[in-house]
Formats: C-alpha cells, sequence, structure tokens
C-alpha cells in the first residue's frame, strides 16, 4: 500500500508536459471541429461583442412593440445570464488543485470536448437535412383557412417553421454544450475543495451545476419569447387582417421539435458513451481484475469520466431544454385555442402565461441556489450535516417561494372578468403539479433509496446469487410503476376538473378551461424546473469530483467526502428522472390535444374523437407500443455491444502492457476514449433513425390506405392512437428502466456500505451484476425515452400535413 | 464416476416400500382432498356409467332439437373421446421400467396430485364465491330490451349466468386435471422408452401429449356447444317472442370467464410453483454445489419435476381450453351480431361456425398426432433423424389437412345467396389466420433457437460477464416484439378488408363482414390447436423423462435421447407460446367488440366509440398498462420469493446432512414439495386479485365520477380504454418477457454444446444466470398474461352491469 501510494505520488511529481503527451496521445485522434463551429470561433470577438449589443437592442425593441409581458421576460432571462456569468465566476475563481488533479482534468475535459464536437457535428448535418425535408412538404402542404385570410403564404410558412426548427435545434445543442463546458470545469474544483473541508465542494457542486440550469432555462424561455415577438411583429399580428394572436403559437411548433430532435441523439448518443464505457470498465476492471473504481490502472477510466460529462450533463442539459420548450409551447397553444374559444379581450395573459412562470422559476431557483451556503457560515456544525438535507433544505424555500409567484402569476395574467375566480382554479392546478412532483420525488426516493423496503429486499435478493438479484430488481422496476401512474392519473383528472369549473366558457356556454388546468398543472410541476436541473447536474459534477479524487489516490479523509456527495447525487439524479417523466406525460398529453387541434384546422372537418375500435386505429396503438420495446432494445443493446468494444481494448491493453497493474506502465487512456466515441457516434443512428421515421411512415403509409378504403382523416387517426399508445408506454417503460437502474445501483452502494458481507463478498459480486445491468436502463433507455416522448409529440404536429 | 453408478445401483435395488416411506415421508403432508373430490370418487362406478349413457342421450336429444350442426359437432366430440382412450390404453400399456424410475415417478406422481387438489382446492372455493358475487350483480341488473321482450327474467339471466361460469371453471379445472393426470403417466413410460430406441419415447411423448391436447380442445367444443343447446330448447329460441338465435351466444360468456378465472390462477400457481422449484434447486444445485441438474442428490430435485407437471401440463391445458372456449364465443357473439344486422334468413350457420372449425380442428390434430410413428417402420434410419423434424412434417400434414377442413367448413356454414362469394372472402380470412400462425412460429424460432443468429449473440456476450448477458437478453426480448406486432397488425387489417369487401351489407347498405373476417382469422390460426397443444405438452413430458433418467443415474447413452427430446420440446414449448399470445391478441380485438356490443345492449345508447382524447379515458388506458406492469412484477417477485424459502432450505439439507453429497445420506424431498407448494399457493392470491378486482373497481369508480360529473357511460368508456392498452400493453410484455426467457435459456444450451467454453466456463455461469432470470419470464408472468388478457376481456363482459 505504502508503495503504491508511493509510487503515484512520483507520477504525479515527474508528470510534465512530455508526459502528459505520452499518456493521453490520440484523445483527439478521432475528434475534428466541423465547419459551423471553425466559423464561430473564427469572429473577432470585438464584432461578437457589438452583434451581442446590437441583438439585445433588437431584441428589446420587438418585444416592446409585442407586449409588456415580454418585455419583462426578457429582463428576467438578461438578468438571469448576469447572475449565471456571476456564479461561472465564482467558480471558476476556485483552485484547480495540484497538478495531477489538473492533468486528469484536462484529459476529460479534451475527451469530452471533442466528443461534443464530432457528435454534435452529426447531429448539425441530420438537422440541416432535416430541416431541408421540412421546408419542402411545408412548400406543398395544404393552408389553413386562418392562414389563407392573415395573409401567411406557403413560402413564409415554411419558412417560419424552418428557422423555428433550426433554432430550436441550435439553443438545444448549446444548451448541452453549456452543460458539459460547466462540469469539465468544476469537477477539478470540486476535488480541490474536497482537500479542505465537507461543504465548500457541496457548494462549488451546486453552484456549478445552478450555472448549467439557469442558463438552460433562460435559454428556452428566450428563445420562445424572441420567436414569438419576432413573428408578432414581422407577420403584422392584432392588426385587421392579419393573424390573430391565437394563432401564433402554433408557428413556434417548429422550434419545440428542432430541440426535441437534437436532444433525442444528444441523449441516446451521451447516453451510450457514459455507459458503455462505464460497463466496459467496471466489467474488466472490477470484475476481473477486482480493481476499485476509477482506479488509474483501468485503461477505460478516463472515457468513464469523460462519460459522465456527455452523457448526464451535456445530454441532461439537452433533455431538460427541450422538456421546458416542450411544455411552454403546448400550454401557449392550449392557452390561445381556449381564450379564441371564449372570446377573451385580452388572451395576451394566457397565451404568454408559460413564459412568466418559467420567468419567476429562474428567480426563484436563483435564490434557492444561493440559500446553500458554503463554510463561512461558523455557526453551524459543519461535519455533522447530511448533503441530501441541505440540498433538499434548499429545494423546499424554492418550492415555498415558488408557491407564491405562481399565485401572483396566475391573479397578474389568468384573471379575467367573464369568471373572476377563475385565476384562482387555475392556481389550485398549479399547486396540484407542484404536489404532483413531490409526489413523484417521494416515490422514487421509496423505491431507490437503500434507507427503504425495496432497495433493502433487492440486496437481501443478492445473496441468494446473480439471477435472484436481477429477478428481484426487475420485479421491483415493474411494481415501481404503480404508484406514479395513480399520481399522475389523479394529476390529469383533477387539474381538468378544476380548469373545466373555473367558470370560462364557450359562447355556446359550456365549460372550456379543462385542458387548460391540465397545462397550468404541468407547469405548476415545472415551475422549480432550475433548481430540480441544478439538483440533477450536481450528481455527475460529484461522481467526477469523486473521480478524480480517485485517480488522482488522494488520502482516505478527501474520498470519502467526494463519495458522500456521489451518494447524494445519485439520489438527486434519480429523483430527476421521476419528476422528468412525469412531466413528459403530462406535456405529451396537452401536445395530443394540440395535434389534433392542428389536424381539424388543416382538414377543415372536426376531429376531435380517436376510437380505437377502429381497427386501424387499434393497430396504430400497437404499432405506437411496439416503437418504445424496440426503440429501448436498440438502446440498451447499442451499451451492449459498444461496452464488448471497451472490453476487449481494456483486455488487450492488460495483456500487452503487464507493467499496468503494478504502476510500472501507464495505460492508454485516449484509445479506449477514442473506441467509445466512434461506437456510440455509430449506435446512436439506429434507434434515433427509428424514431423519426416510423411516425411519418405509419402516417403516411395510412393516409395512403384511407384514401383506398375510403375512410377520410385515417392517417391523422391512426397517428394520433400511435402517439398516444407510445405515450403510455413511453412512461411506463421510461419508469420501469429508471428505478429498476437506480435501486440497483443502490442497493449495491447499500451492500458497499457493509450490509450483508460488504465489498467483495459473492453478494457484492451479484449486486454489481445488477448495477451493470442497470446502467444502460436509467443512463441511455430510460432518460432517451424522456425525449422520444415528447420529440413524437412534436414530430406528428410538424409532420401532420404527411398524413392528411 | 465407477463408484458413484454403483452406489446408485445398489440405491435402486435395495429400495423397498420402507425406504420408500423414509423418502418421501412427508410428501402428502400439506395436501388434503377437498369435499368435491371426494363426493365424486365416493360415487360407485355402474351408477356413474348409467349417469354417463343417460347424459349422452340428453345430449344427443337436445342437440337433435337444436340443429343438426351440433349433433355433427356432439358427434366428432365423443369419437375424439373414444380416440383418447384409444391413445391412453396406448400409453398406459407401455412399460413403466426398472423399480427406480417407478419410484421416481411415483413421487413426482404423488407431489403433484397432492398440489394439484390443494391448489384447485383453493380455486374451488374463490370460484364459488365470484359466482355468488355474480349471482347478486345479475339479480339487480337492468335488463336489455330485447331480453324483456323474450321474456329472459332477472332471475333465469342471473342462474344461466352463473351456471355457465361454474361449467367454463369446472372444465377449465377438469382439463388441468387431464393435462397432468396423463403427463404424469407418462413421463416414467417416456424414459423407460428411451433405453431401447430413439423413436420409441417420441412417440410416446407425442401421443400422450395428443391425448392431453385432444381431450382438453375437445372439452372446449363440447361445453360451449351443450350450454348452447341447452339455452337453446330452454328458452324455446326462435319460437315467436322468444330470445333470437343472434342473441343467444352472449349468454355463453360466463363460460369464458369462468375458465379464464381458473386458468389464471392455474398458470399462476402451477407457474410460481415449477420455477420457483426449478430456480431454487439450480441455484444451489447447479451453482453452488455444481452438480447437475436433476440430480438425485438435490433435495429439490422431486419439486422441480413436479413444477413441470402442475406449470407446465396443468397450466397450459387450462390456458388453452379458456383461449379457445373465449375465442368461440366471442366468435359466435360477432357471427349473429352480423346474422342479426345484415338480417340473414338462417344465422345459425355463422353462429356455429367456430364450434364446426374446431370439431375440423379434433380431426385433423389427431391424424397428424397419428402420422408420427414408431419405430416399427423399419425402412427408415431411425438415429439420424431429428424429432423436431418430425414433429414439423406431422404439423404440415395437419395444416394442409386444416387448409382443406377450413374451406369445406367456409363452403357449408357460411354460404348465403345475399353474398354468394362471401364464403370465398372468409375462407381467404382463415388463410390469413393460418399464414399468421405459420409466421409466428418462424419469429419465435428465430429469436428462441440457437440456429439463429439472436440465441448466438447473447451467448457471445455471456463471455463478457453476468451482466453483458442479461443486457444482451432483455434487448433481445424487448426487440422481439417487433415482427409479430407486424404480423398481427397485418393480420387484423387485411382480415378485415377482407370480411368487409365480402358482400354482406347491413340493411342501410353499408358493408358489415369486417370483424367478423377478423374472427374468422383467429379461428384459421387456432385452426390446429390440438396439434399445437399436443407438441407444447410434449415438452413438460420430456422434460420429466429426462429428469427421471438423470435421477435414476441411466447410462450416457439413455440420457443423450432424453437430451434431444428436451431441447426439441423447449424450442415447441417456446413457439407454442407465441401462438398463444398471438390469438389471445385477435381474441381480445373481437371480445373488445362484443363488450361494445353489451354495453350499448344494456344502455340502450349507442355505444361505438372510446375517445381516448377524454382524460379520464386516457387515464383508464394509462391504468390499464400499469397493471400490466404491476401484475408481471408480481407474479415475477412471487417466484423469486418462494425461491428464496427453497435455496433457505436445500442449504439447510446440505448443511445438515452432509452426507448427502456422497450418496450415503438421502435428501429430504418431501420438505421442498411441501414449501414449494404452500409457497405458490399463498404467492398466487396477490397478482390473481389484483388482475380480477381491478377492473371492477375502475370500472365502478368511474361510474360514480361520471354521474358526479354528468358524463354519461364514463364507467363503460374507461372501462374499454383499460381493457385495449393493457390488452397492447399485455402482448408485447408477454412477447417480451417469453422470447427473452426462451432465448436466455437456448443460450445456456447452446453454449452446453460445448460452445464458448462449455459446460463450467465463467461463460456458462453468467449464461445460468440468464436461463434463471429467464424462468419467471417464460413460465410464469408471460403464460399468466396470455391468460390474463382474456380474463379481462370476459370479466368485463360479465361486469358491465357494474359499470353502467
Amino acid at each position: 500500500m505504502a508503495r503504491r501510494v508511493n509510487s503515484s505520488v512520483s507520477v504525479g511529481l515527474d508528470d510534465d508536459v512530455e508526459d502528459r503527451q505520452r499518456t493521453f496521445p490520440n484523445m483527439r485522434s478521432k475528434t475534428y471541429t466541423p465547419l459551423v463551429f471553425r466559423m464561430l470561433m473564427g469572429i473577432n470577438v470585438r464584432v461578437l461583442l457589438v452583434l451581442l449589443f446590437v441583438s439585445l437592442g433588437v431584441m428589446f425593441y420587438l418585444g416592446a412593440r409585442t407586449s409588456s409581458i415580454i418585455v419583462f421576460v426578457f429582463t428576467i432571462c438578461l438578468l438571469s445570464f448576469l447572475f449565471s456569468i456571476y456564479l461561472a465566476r465564482w467558480v471558476l475563481k476556485k483552485d484547480e488543485g495540484p497538478p495531477e488533479m489538473v492533468q486528469i482534468s484536462d484529459a476529460i475535459r479534451e475527451g469530452a470536448e471533442g466528443f461534443f464536437r464530432t457528435q454534435y457535428g452529426s447531429i448539425s448535418k441530420m438537422s440541416v437535412i432535416l430541416a431541408v425535408v421540412i421546408l419542402v412538404i411545408y412548400l406543398f402542404r395544404h393552408m389553413t383557412p386562418q392562414q389563407e385570410s392573415s395573409g401567411v403564404g406557403r413560402t413564409m410558412s415554411a419558412c417560419i417553421t424552418v428557422v423555428a426548427f433550426l433554432l430550436g435545434a441550435f439553443c438545444s445543442g448549446a444548451a448541452g454544450y453549456v452543460g458539459m463546458w460547466v462540469s469539465v470545469r468544476a469537477n477539478v474544483r470540486v476535488s480541490s475543495a474536497a482537500r479542505r473541508s465537507a461543504r465548500e465542494p457541496l457548494q462549488i457542486a451546486v453552484r456549478a451545476g445552478g450555472l448549467s440550469a439557469i442558463v438552460v432555462v433562460g435559454m428556452a424561455v428566450l428563445g420562445v419569447a424572441v420567436l414569438y415577438a419576432t413573428f408578432y411583429v414581422l407577420l403584422g399580428v392584432g392588426l385587421p387582417g392579419s393573424m390573430k394572436v391565437t394563432d401564433l403559437p402554433l408557428l413556434l411548433v417548429g422550434y419545440g421539435f428542432g430541440a426535441s430532435f437534437v436532444a433525442l441523439f444528444a441523449q441516446l448518443g451521451g447516453g451510450i458513451y457514459t455507459k458503455a464505457a462505464d460497463v466496459g470498465a467496471d466489467l474488466v476492471g472490477k470484475v476481473e481484475q477486482g480493481i476499485p473504481e476509477d482506479d488509474p490502472r483501468n485503461p477505460a477510466v478516463i472515457a468513464d469520466l469523460v462519460g459522465d460529462n456527455v452523457g448526464d450533463c451535456a445530454a441532461r442539459g439537452a433533455d431538460l431544454f427541450e422538456s421546458i420548450a416542450a411544455e411552454i409551447i403546448s400550454a401557449m397553444i392550449l392557452g390561445g385555442t381556449m381564450a379564441e374559444r371564449c372570446k377573451l379581450e385580452d388572451p395576451t395573459g394566457f397565451i404568454l402565461f408559460p413564459l412568466v412562470v418559467h420567468s419567476f422559476d429562474l428567480v426563484v431557483s436563483s435564490l434557492g441556489v444561493l440559500s446553500i451556503r458554503g463554510t463561512r457560515d461558523l455557526s453551524l456544525k459543519v461535519s455533522s450535516e447530511d448533503p441530501m438535507a441541505i440540498l433538499q433544505k434548499g429545494y423546499s424555500i424554492t418550492i415555498f417561494l415558488a408557491l407564491i409567484a405562481f399565485g401572483v402569476s396566475t391573479r397578474w395574467l389568468l384573471y379575467t372578468e367573464r369568471a373572476p375566480l377563475a385565476w384562482l382554479n387555475f392556481a389550485l392546478c398549479g399547486l396540484v403539479g407542484i404536489i404532483t412532483a413531490y409526489t413523484f420525488f417521494g416515490i422514487t426516493k421509496y423505491y431507490t433509496d437503500y434507507k427503504h423496503e425495496p432497495v433493502r429486499n433487492l440486496a437481501l435478493s443478492s445473496s441468494t446469487g446473480h439471477g435472484t438479484n436481477i429477478i428481484a430488481g426487475v420485479s421491483l422496476g415493474l411494481e415501481s410503476t404503480g404508484l406514479p401512474v395513480l399520481v399522475i392519473s389523479a394529476a390529469i383528472i383533477s387539474s381538468f376538473w378544476l380548469g373545466q369549473t373555473s367558470g370560462l366558457m364557450d359562447e355556446s356556454g359550456s365549460a372550456t378551461g379543462g385542458l387548460f388546468g391540465t397545462a397550468v398543472a404541468t407547469m405548476g410541476m415545472l415551475s422549480t424546473a432550475a433548481y430540480v436541473l441544478t439538483m440533477d447536474m450536481f450528481g455527475p459534477i460529484a461522481d467526477n469530483a469523486g473521480g478524480i479524487v480517485e485517480m488522482s489516490q488522494q488520502p482516505e479523509s478527501v474520498r470519502e467526502i467526494t463519495d458522500l456527495l456521489d451518494a447524494v447525487g445519485n439520489t438527486t439524479k434519480a429523483t430527476t428522472k421521476g419528476f422528468a417523466i412525469g412531466s413528459a406525460a403530462l406535456a405529451s398529453f396537452l401536445l395530443f390535444s394540440a395535434y389534433m387541434d392542428e389536424v381539424a384546422s388543416f382538414a377543415r372537418i372536426p376531429f376531435n374523437q380517436v376510437d380505437i375500435a377502429i381497427p386501424e386505429v387499434f393497430v396504430g396503438g400497437l404499432l405506437g407500443s411496439m416503437l418504445i420495446y424496440v426503440f429501448s432494445a436498440w438502446a440498451c443493446a447499442a451499451v451492449g455491444r459498444s461496452a464488448q468494444e471497451v472490453v476487449t481494448e481494456v483486455r488487450r491493453q492488460f495483456i500487452e502492457r503487464p507493467g499496468i497493474m503494478d504502476y510500472t506502465e501507464k495505460p492508454d487512456y485516449g484509445r479506449c476514449v477514442a473506441i467509445v466515441a466512434s461506437a456510440s457516434l455509430r449506435e446512436m443512428i439506429k434507434p434515433g433513425a427509428l424514431a423519426v421515421v416510423s411516425p411519418i411512415v405509419i402516417g403516411f403509409v395510412f393516409r395512403v390506405f384511407g384514401r383506398v378504403t375510403g375512410q377520410p382523416l385515417l392517417g391523422p387517426k391512426v397517428v394520433a392512437s400511435m402517439l398516444m399508445f407510445a405515450t403510455v408506454s413511453g412512461i411506463l417503460m421510461a419508469l420501469f428502466l429508471n428505478t429498476a437502474g437506480g435501486a440497483w445501483d443502490n442497493a449495491k452502494k447499500f451492500i458497499e456500505t457493509g450490509a450483508l458481507g460488504g465489498k467483495g463478498s459473492d453478494t457484492h459480486k451479484a449486486a454489481v451484476t445488477g448495477d451493470t445491468v442497470g446502467d444502460p436502463f436509467k443512463d441511455t433507455a430510460g432518460p432517451s425515452l424522456h425525449v422520444l416522448i415528447k420529440m413524437l409529440a412534436t414530430i406528428t404536429l410538424v409532420m401532420a400535413p404527411v398524413f392528411l
């Protein structure tokens, strides 16, 4: 042991630039810088600054011409970006620790940025191709009567959709980049701070997470607001003979589709990357060679640490970005539809409500992040505090503030003289959403935290072997779908009825507020999104910091601090997924209604029923559910295949460089990084293409079949049923995959605390198998399904002309 | 090795009655004979014979008064029963082999019969309770206008439903009993014959399987026919002022529900039993102690062999029985509805068509079974033949005959002057069904046979460890849902359109044959059900025979023969499951339509749409899908828990009786049997109750909610959506579970042939883990889902009055 520490120290001290060259020689070998990045990087900084100020000016000018609410949203977003710059400076001011840490961190950063560039290079190419496809489709689409009357021509409509799509895609990519940019810089600072105290690394990780979260949420809000204001002014909305303001939100759909399209590939690629590296590293390192996790002797360890950044940080950033964008747009569409039906005098409040909710979200979450103090508060006994309790205290503060802010926003924007108490009903819908979010946290925690029965039973079942561990984990995951479904069901029905009884009536006197009530509940659920995303981003940063500490072979006490943070990060990651899937379920239900409105408006006949007793519609449902199963299969299989490549490479290195095990030779980390990168880029295409192509093909085939058999609107009906069944199956499958994965992970961690034989026992080995199986479940297939559900909803909206 | 064989021989020869008492002392400890069995067994044989002849006479009298078609059906059923008596005598005439085989076989028989008595005792109690509940509900139900006009009062209607339910339950139980009765007698005869030749055991196993299959199918057909004829005569159907013949099939629904209710618990209890014993025996025996499968030193081995009989034979008998009953009844309902709509002069042919199809099924399958010859045909080279090829040859013959028979039946019964070519369209629908069945076989074989890519890749992924094996297996299972769904979709749509274009029109001139076309396709799919069931029953008999050979320590050559049969049995079992789920999918779609007709007729308002855009209906779908997940979870967890009890007991015996391992002490087989039996009886209640209670609760809650919110028919709509989503999720989940389980099993078998390191290697250990996980998937949860899907359809039909 002494020898080992010595040798590691010598490795650390002897390292100079040359050595770094030798250790990570081909880290960038497979990466290249795509044209778009090179162009951006080639622009002079001053020019950029001038451009920035000009665009700010234009933005506020457009906002002022649209609505004072838009100006309010712009202002909050601007302030949030200034706050995030403050956070960035605060985090970057922290020291990066000793050279061995810096060296590792540099390697991680290079690997992550290299992969990011290559991945987003491919994604941007696909986006451009898709944009051309959309353009062509829209140039040949039918026109809605509203569009014709408002003078928005085919070309205009096509351009609007394509621009929105590209902007959504770009912002989604930028959100991913920010997530990764922050985490590769924060990780080493957290590791370094862990050498000094327990509280400081927590604060750094939280602030770094908060920084990404605020930028991501702010960008989602700003993007929608800018598009809205631009189209408003450009199309002369509200002027006589022009488009009505209530139809405007439908033009934003392209933005949501662009965001989810990029998020899907980001999540798939990143998810495959991180888990292929993780599984591959564990299988040879932990299981075969018996070395600890993140041990520097493992050639795949850098790839594993890179994976946390590209998989969890970048992908989750893109994921939450598109969640919020999709949810804002669908709520705006529903608000517009309802305002139109009720013939409200000023529908602006109902349409812009989601933007205001998320502006307040930025404010309250910032306060929540700030509420987590560093070590300076000396009156508290620092060491005795549980990091989870600190994070939860921050969350409670945020929720409390969000409740107040939500009440204020409903009174401000949703008050109408037609139904003076409607805003109260909608505030209650928001409360339903917030309670749903909280309950989801609780349920996920119950099923994935080892303080509770399920994970303890799972750990116990590991004592009878690998097989019983897997059976128990699968059962746990399948069972864990029960309560969330009951909660979601209760939320949908109660918020629908709160909306329905709000007093808002259409012209014929029937209640119309139901769906908007559900939309408000979704907003309530997402009204603390930035804080939730902060907690989520906290996880991989802490995980990475732990890896750097382990790799740079710090003393045991430092590792204990990062291990604790890592464990907390695991729980917050699992609970965030519950939150994400809950909001995805609600958002898809909204987008589904928007889709039916859209089809009705294009087909010029009412379309308000999807009757599953028609054989073709039933078949659409079957196909939709099947899509979820096959997509999950391909995502998991991709991880399996890529991991096998890593295993082969790591085994080869251990054989060819026998000195690795006694620290006399250095493993070739770069080769593993390159292998994982190219494998995950290759593997993300198949499931991604399936998700994008199948709804279009199904809609088109049944459109033709409907023509032949004389069934009008068959295409859109089949697609609607496909969408609904896919949503339901996707929710259940994602819940199953996420919870089972999280539970296996924590069952292993529980055994590692010394229970049931502790590390190295047969029980532990069985638990490691469960953890390995859970990896692609919870970090590749599961999160990709969140995105998939929403992408299906937005793609059907954008591609609706193909089915008609 | 020599010592081992010696010692075993001495065990075999020394065994006398006293020794048997010592070895299996408390085999019957937990079993008792319920009242109903004691009553039946107490009746004098001559009295029974007289009763039999009297009932035959009554039966034919009723048949003659109803329709000549019914007489035809009765005759065929009677002949089939005579043929099955011939088969039984043929099988029983075979020798039971040496005393050691007889001793093991006796132990298996006692264990199986003991469990069967206890299990069916519990099930019969539950059935009686449920019958009372149904009685009460029907005494307070609304009446349909038809019923009122035909003078079928409330009491009459209640009695009819309850009698049908109890008869269905009884016959389902009897079908299970026959399956088990045959297999516990055939197994030892197959083992004994394996000592003589390769072909004879195959023939015995096939004929024994054929015997159960013919009795099961015959009983399903006869039960429906007898009920139909009885109600026909009793209610004076067809007379003026009485019930119309087209409404008669709806009265039979209780029969289907009774059958599926019993089948559900039979499959759950049996499935948990067989897999708890199997997993428990493997975990300690194979994995911990390293002794082979079915080794006599393993205390759980008898329980494992008992499990094959109660799980696979008894449960699959009940399962197929209810499949056929449910499918016949739903097709009769649809035939009646269509005949009524088209105002056909003689609707009898359309209504009784399914009974005739299955009568022909009995004939052609009997010929198929007879086509598999024994060793007497000396012109063939016996040893070089593949048993699978022989079975497939028999299947090809059966399919060919079935095609001809189907053509004849359609021309005979479905010819109507209104649409002279309709029968041809329906014959094509039958062809669609037969092709679907064949394609399903092919797909399942592709995904589960180790001659093909998927299982080979799965075996390869075992070489990198337990974790990658499980990931690959889960991906394989999820992916394998794709093609079957495409095939089912094509079958539903094409048969619907063949029916729709058959030329049958209702009074308003719109085409009405669509759903009946789908029904005919389902019948086509099931038109070789008896032969398929034969192949399925063949599996566990061969498996058991292998176990007996292993336990009685026969020479290697004998084992090779039974191993080969066992491997073939595994493939046929997997393919039969594909067949069962395919027909379940089609049958549920039919029952769903029947349910909508039923609701419409009770509510007296049209009910022909289930609109999933309504929040409550969407929530119903969510809940339905969730039901499938939680049910699967509980079924798998039950196996896990019971298996852990077995593991603990087996470990205890190995510790307390150290002599077991060197054959100086005998393990206490009986204790394991008792433990598994009581555990599985306890564990089957929870998932079973969930399945029965949830649809009733959901329907009732939303009925009340609909009243409160002023939405008429909300209860039935939500239940309909629940049913559809549950069906779709159930089909996919069952496909996933069955295929993954089968593939894991065969990946292990592939490695055991010597590939990738062969038995004992690390790769093999990983494959054994996969096999263990697959056990509850493919033999407990998967098959239970088939039954669950149909039980949900029948329970909603019977309980419809609760939702209104």
